[in-house]
């Protein structure tokens, strides 16, 4: 990996010691200008006539997040947002009364708030899966739960937004196709820094978005949804995208993934989108995976050796997301100062995660996640102001 | 109105005579800069702190539509595109069992679909209102309709998207306040070319898109819904913009219209849309609805001058949007034709609307809709073009 090269490929490098890659990465000077050339393209010939001339291209977008997942391009859906892809494929289950659903402690809110109001909608029930010794997903945990029957989904997270860690995800993929039950993988944090294989992981559905390790625009997000159950989803909102309209009284669904899209969509983010995944295709992920684990282990021990300063990361496998304390300073004050010296982090609420019910766990922490383009020097800086405060 | 100056700053105007206004309208040259704008700051500082520079615009955002639509601020939720505005409403309302909708005959596919949808998940009725003998909802019939009772909703279409015709939302609101309906009016095609006040026409929920006649970019649009109703309605999806997650097992939504919203979002987007709607208000858009029906007045008048030329549209108040037909040629082989000679239009299909069962109705239409930077010779270039065919 040519690091200087692509640093020099994405402006933002020379603006500040980018470690926000969790919250909305740098986008590479191709991808902005991926979107930005869409956009002229609208404003000269309309919107419409954009999208006639773009329309190849925007389907490659298809193949490209397939091959991204090892899907095939008709079980992906090309959504707004990684909320709205998760959300089309959970609330597209056709739950029962008394029907369980399993899911990560530090399960994100959004998916959280989702499973409540369904508890409150249709009678499910909502389970918190124990985590192992190291803060993952416990295996054990989830066979147990499991074996008590009518688990309709298994929902959890790849990557928590707030401690460091990776989800066993093939190991649960493993448990709940053999328990009969659907999986759901929220790739949020994932999809950009880890490979991503849905046949191998064994997930039914996996949602992710454009705008974190992807480095793609904001307002993107796709959707896998296997070809094996999509015919078992009702989605919760119809448009003419995913269904046609045969009589007064008649409506067909699409076959495919794509009856979980709207007809009406940003053009523009989308060619953007592809052209991040593109990079990442071309750059090889497993190539971006261990660039990252490196920088973040050496980030991990670097903050370690610093006095008054907690890592909180935990699992076995860690992800590019590094989070710390220091004694006698807020989550936020951290970031302000970081901020002047150069360095762009940002703060995270494990208070927010309310499964996540141990006592001891932090209520705030700086999250200083890093990208493959990020460099030791960007790192030292990092670690110097904070020993410098 | 300074139309020649109004063009000038419509880059897209020097490429075609552009007549496809109900489908994407030409955005202003500011408009495009101001997505452009924020792409470029995002690419630089990162998603989240460009979103952070940003804030007081995007706040300011929710106040133009606000004043576009005679609502209040926290009345008014911005959301990806109209269809999801739409849906985020429509879903939102608890029906029961044997609850009645009456909607347009000329009701937009997607929205027939969540109808249809409706009607199998819930067991409600729906019900199209017979039109009136000029095209438009029926009042006569309306009434005698929510007579019969249980009419839970009343959601019809301002300008329907392909008959020229503007339905009496106003009169419409009437009859369904004093039945104690809901009133959802879909202003797709009407945000941006006719007056909207929202308590003037009584609806509970209005949604709107960007990239019609209001100019804005692909992929924004937005919803409002009265404060007096917000309380009764359930978000279809939630997520942490949505509602707050209080406890494990306990959550509170927003008391406004952001119950609607996702916190993720395209913010450059929805800072272009700001800066469209701004330029409406600016301009008046009393001025642009009586420019607009100046326009598409003559145009229907110049069409139905020509042999074989069949203006369909309907209704004693017309929109900018005129359709029509030649003797002898597909409307997809006349686009074609148009286009070749510099003319941007679209085809239009009301073979589509299944509620409406006109037997002599026609299987599809040229769709030319006209916007007030269109120019009498724009349409006689039109009009030429088709003489000479």
């Amino acid at each position: 990996m040519d690091v200087a090269q692509l640093r020099a490929h994405t402006p933002g490098c020379a603006e500040s010691a980018y470690f926000d890659n969790a919250g909305s990465a740098l986008p590479a000077e191709r991808v902005t200008r991926t979107v930005i050339d869409h956009l002229l393209l609208e404003r000269r010939v309309g919107g419409y006539v954009a999208a006639d001339l773009a329309a190849g291209r925007l389907e490659a977008v298809y193949t490209s997040v397939a091959r991204l997942l090892g899907a095939r391009p008709h079980e992906i859906a090309l959504v707004e947002n990684a909320t709205r892809a998760w959300d089309m494929a959970f609330y597209a289950i056709p739950f029962q009364p008394g029907d369980r659903i399993l899911t990560s402690r530090s399960e994100y809110p959004s998916n959280a708030l989702a499973f409540l109001q369904a508890r409150d909608r249709y009678g499910v029930q909502v389970e918190p899966i124990p985590d192992d010794e190291h803060g993952q997903v416990c295996l054990r945990s989830l066979a147990e739960l499991l074996g008590r029957g009518r688990v309709r989904l298994v929902a959890v997270n790849h990557a928590p937004t707030y401690d460091g860690l990776v989800n066993p995800a093939a190991g649960i993929g493993e448990l709940a196709n053999r328990a009969g039950a659907l999986y759901l993988l929220d790739a949020c944090q994932s999809a950009g820094q880890l490979p991503l294989d849905v046949r191998r992981i064994g997930c039914h559905m996996l949602s992710g978005t454009g705008r974190k390790y992807l480095r793609g625009p904001r307002g993107t997000g796709f959707l896998y949804v296997s070809q094996d159950v999509v015919g078992t989803l009702d989605p919760p909102l119809l448009d003419l995208r995913a269904a046609t309209w045969t009589g007064p009284d008649a409506y067909e669904l699409r076959a495919d993934a794509r009856r979980f899209e709207t007809w009406e969509r940003n053009v523009a983010g989308l060619l953007g989108l592809g052209a991040a995944v593109d990079d990442v295709l071309t750059l090889g992920i497993d190539t971006i995976r261990d660039r990252i684990a490196a920088l973040a282990g050496r980030l991990r021990a670097e903050l370690s050796r610093l006095p008054g300063v907690r890592v909180h990361d935990r699992g076995t496998v860690q992800s590019g997301i590094v989070t710390f304390t220091k004694d006698g300073w807020t989550a936020q004050d951290l970031v302000a100062r970081l901020r002047e010296a150069g360095v762009t982090a940002d703060f995270s609420f494990p208070s927010r995660a309310r499964f996540d019910t141990r006592p001891d766990k932090p209520a705030a922490v700086v999250r200083a996640s890093v990208h493959y383009y990020n460099t030791d020097g960007e790192q030292d800086l990092l670690t110097g102001t904070l020993a410098g405060l």
